[in-house]
């Protein structure tokens, strides 16, 4: 049992049929073929507000291409401490945001909270031409701590943004997760509460590689596309990259697979606690950080279980990752299979 | 038949199945995968020397981060004035090369000279602070046009480079079909002649979606993938790209698709001649460019055949591609068909 | 003599007083002193014209920080071939502009037409996401082979400019000299003809080091003030740049220094014309382009006059630039004096 | 008296004169005139070490083109979180970087101290593709805050560097007033403690606009006079950079200046304290930060005194930056001035 991230995982059976649906036509390259043409319909139908989609092969491409359409060259991206962005993007931000820099700020769980970005705003701002005015905000649902902002959360901090004149971005890369784990329609957490893009995650949950721009802004269509192609990110083969998508959506597989990554979450914490580990945070998603002695770590380990040290929640812990595959009876038998052993 | 370009076709049948091979494994992400580790070794075999690779998913990313090496943000990379980089992949060289300039010349079917190369580098190198010195030379195997430039034209090109201190970048998109074309082992038009990166085409010559950064300075590698990172191309399920790249490979399909394709090129040109077409360029890999009456024109199309105008090679020019798909009896049955019809 | 460029000139007097005038007082950083606040009220007076003044050091600063503001990064700004901003700038567009591209064209003594002009922006706009869009026109006044555009040429290009949408900016950095020969008003030639930027300047002409990016679009002040911060162009004692505009403007300061550097031209024009020289292009500014063999050369390099080669007009052609200090007596009697030596 | 910052002092008597030394004569421009050619001789003998020296007209440029030698475009620069180059340069250091991004750190008085940043390097170091690697560390002599780093203090940190591979950076935009308070040579801080690039202020100290590069790795010089002029900072009557630098450096003005300057803050400390302010910092340099009661505010206030609020180093803080030319009696006096008015 590999956790040590959701991209161990492979391809799902849907999506790797729609691939293989399209091995035996031709298709117009580069975005103008009858599957990409179906995608703005298709997300627009999900958020239930017209919306532009733009297609990527990786989650990093699409936070950064993404981010670049709300952020000037002068300007600043405030995010969290821990947020993706800042950590595991090397420099990306700068680069697609022509130099633009990121103003990061502390809060529980790699959450932001809306009243201490009031604060942060205010004092960021307007602070004369030597100064990097912030121009953004962004968030990421689920965080990089496995928490998910709730609904009044959100809309909390899309209030602070209208106050400040900020734009709004969300890191979806685990966006199924959060909506699985809050039950909430995707339109609650996004456009209702003042997103202007977010990334759409599947590559993690289930796709071989692909991460939607969703562009709630549709003027953000052109420079989008721009940014896209000028970065090597536009799909010649475009078509596979539409009908990973479309499969991902249809009959709510996006929702089906983290509700079982997320479920896996929920009872691998249950198997970890019995076994004598401590969370560090109550699991939403399907991450789970957790403190252990080094001999129940070794057991594990023993045991052909994959995890990693995440010293970035404090000395000691560890995460584990589930995925849509997860096998949900071993995670369940866990403890008393390793006590077997 | 679909052949306004080459990118229409499909994924080819060896590669789904190596697509769909990895369904039911985990793997490590980010290319620590034992796919991936069996890369260098792979393509080191193919061109019997050392070299380093770096795949990406799109033949843009593939030559904007393999050139971005070889040339400063104060400098300039020579090419073709109808060389991809400068007609077809948007502001990316000066993107990924921090401002890198394109300085272009002309000559036949998109080819460079060497004559001309050289007095076109002694009149543009040292040229003070103020201007833009050319440190990179860049050229197109095949050529935009769809030229082959022969062994001993890419050695004499590789001579003027070292003699002028240019490092040397080969776009490779459509490289299996020179290959094919010019009958030649892949070492004799790249590295023995000074070629210093080399983008390996797949994408085009029926993987879904995949090129590989072909580093035979190997010094190259840490900078390389550190601009795949920043740039947003380092895929997460990095065994799909790999395994793209391996099957590829492996029996020589990369060359078995590029000669049917280049096949149907030549019995294409037939058919097209024999209906009063004439040929602009003699077709040396899979693309054609003819010149044609507007009825004949007109009868293709009315036939179902697809292709497109290309003004940039003459007025009343057309551009047919054609892939390793492309239907080899239908083609050659074409003129008697449209005759009947 | 030294007739190598205008730059080898020394500060004018009037100049050098209004520096040190500020020599006793203190005055607030950053352009918040009085002189600076002057000199909008300055320059809308000279052009008729509410308009904004950013001042910058350097001419190469004042052109790539005004043009930055009229092109995107995936945009093209379309030029002379021989425009300082493609000759003589390094990779400074690029870098301002975030990678926006130059996009050349031919005309005869560096001057674009508006016909040929017209031609270019239709065959180059809309070709697709690939391309480089023109985004925006730039013309020299006077050009770098030293012609003047006449009113009615840059309003035929000022049209062609609207016809296309693009933004329309003037490289001013001899704009006295252009002026001082058409005998027009300087609105004539900028915002009357839909000039959105210009570079008004002053360097060559008699000052130390300033050049006025003179923004017609008022609305892009705040934006040309952040790229002018981020470039590390905004000088902490800015009155210092203040004063030298303000002396340039007063009296008439900047036309008469220029009246006496194109009518040093015009005398040195006859003066070599009767050594046996031709002029390349009649004299319009304060450069002169000649031919002369060999021999002449000798002779007026022996007698300590200073000119340089400048190939880019043809073989065996110099360039001669005169200033706000040369010496018309000893221009005019030069043939003699060499006669006589 | 303003003690708003030093940039609000005018030019010194000696500058001006330089300045005006130039006035009647040509001289080659971009740097090839006869004053120009001193200053590596005139630097290296200032710090008894063979250096090169590229000048600009602002400090934000010196640090950014000087910085920007020492980090890739992949890369990390770890500086104090109050530096001029994190809080006042806008979003210059990715901008002259290619996207380097600024990590930061805290310390007392705006210093980084050896032992906190060997942990920083060590816990930011390696950390993976995904990551920003540190590359260069940049500190600042005399800090934002006042404070001067002792010769050991630096020694120590540039042992740090040395042991994590990191290239060294020293903002000196008030380096003369860190050696008058040190009473120290110029090498003892700066190659002699592993410094690689210097900015040598003078701008703030009695010039009109020019701070110096000091590469002190002199293989940088050709990088950083590339970078100056694609920045647009190159001078084209590079002389009047030149004169002014010769002349800041003979008979010592740069340290009598800043000898003057350091006194008046020593003083202007002693009258402020007398009247009932308290320093937050013991002030080394010319920089004073105090606390006040608003009375006390009010009443220098209303005596023309000129000082600003300074809200980084905490709640009720003010600070008072001295100039070459502060009135030393007027500043002694100002206790008894202030009781009699």
């Amino acid at each position: 049992m590999n956790f040590s991230s959701d991209n161990v995982s492979p391809i799902c059976p849907e999506i790797l049929a729609a691939i293989a649906s399209q091995s035996d036509s031709s298709a117009l390259p580069y975005g103008q073929d009858d599957e990409t043409a179906k995608l703005d319909t298709a997300f627009s139908q999900l958020f239930e507000t017209d919306c532009v989609v733009v297609p990527v092969a990786t989650g990093t491409a699409a936070n950064l291409i993404g981010l670049s359409n709300l952020v000037s060259p002068y300007g600043g991206v405030v995010c969290h401490h821990e947020a993706h962005i800042n950590q595991t993007e090397s420099t990306g931000v700068a680069f697609f945001g022509g130099g633009a820099k990121l103003l990061t700020m502390d809060g529980p769980s790699a959450k932001i909270e809306a009243d201490r970005l009031d604060e942060f705003l205010s004092a960021q701002s307007n602070r004369g031409i030597h100064a990097v005015d912030p121009e953004c905000v962004a968030i990421t649902q689920a965080t990089e701590f496995g928490a998910v902002y709730t609904v009044d959360e959100i809309h909390a901090i899309g209030r602070v943004c209208k106050t400040h004149d900020m734009r709004l971005f969300m890191d979806g890369a685990r966006f199924a997760n959060a909506v699985a784990s809050l039950g909430c329609h995707p339109a609650d957490i996004t456009w209702k509460a003042g997103v202007d893009v977010l990334t759409f995650g599947a590559t993690k949950n289930g796709a071989l590689a692909v991460d939607a721009i969703v562009l709630f802004d549709k003027t953000l269509r052109k420079k989008t596309e721009k940014a896209r192609k000028r970065g090597g990110h536009l799909f010649s083969k475009h078509r596979y990259l539409a009908v990973q998508l479309l499969a991902y959506l249809e009959n709510d597989l996006w929702l089906k697979n983290a509700r079982h990554a997320n479920m896996a979450a929920r009872l691998l914490g249950q198997s970890l606690t019995s076994l004598g580990a401590r969370m560090v945070h109550i699991p939403q998603g399907n991450e789970l950080f957790v403190r252990m002695d080094d001999d129940l770590a070794a057991l594990l380990r023993a045991a052909g279980i994959i995890f990693r040290p995440w010293p970035a929640v404090g000395p000691g812990a560890y995460r584990f990752v589930t995925a849509w595959n997860s096998p949900l009876e071993a995670i369940t038998t866990l403890p008393g299979d390793l006590n077997l052993a």
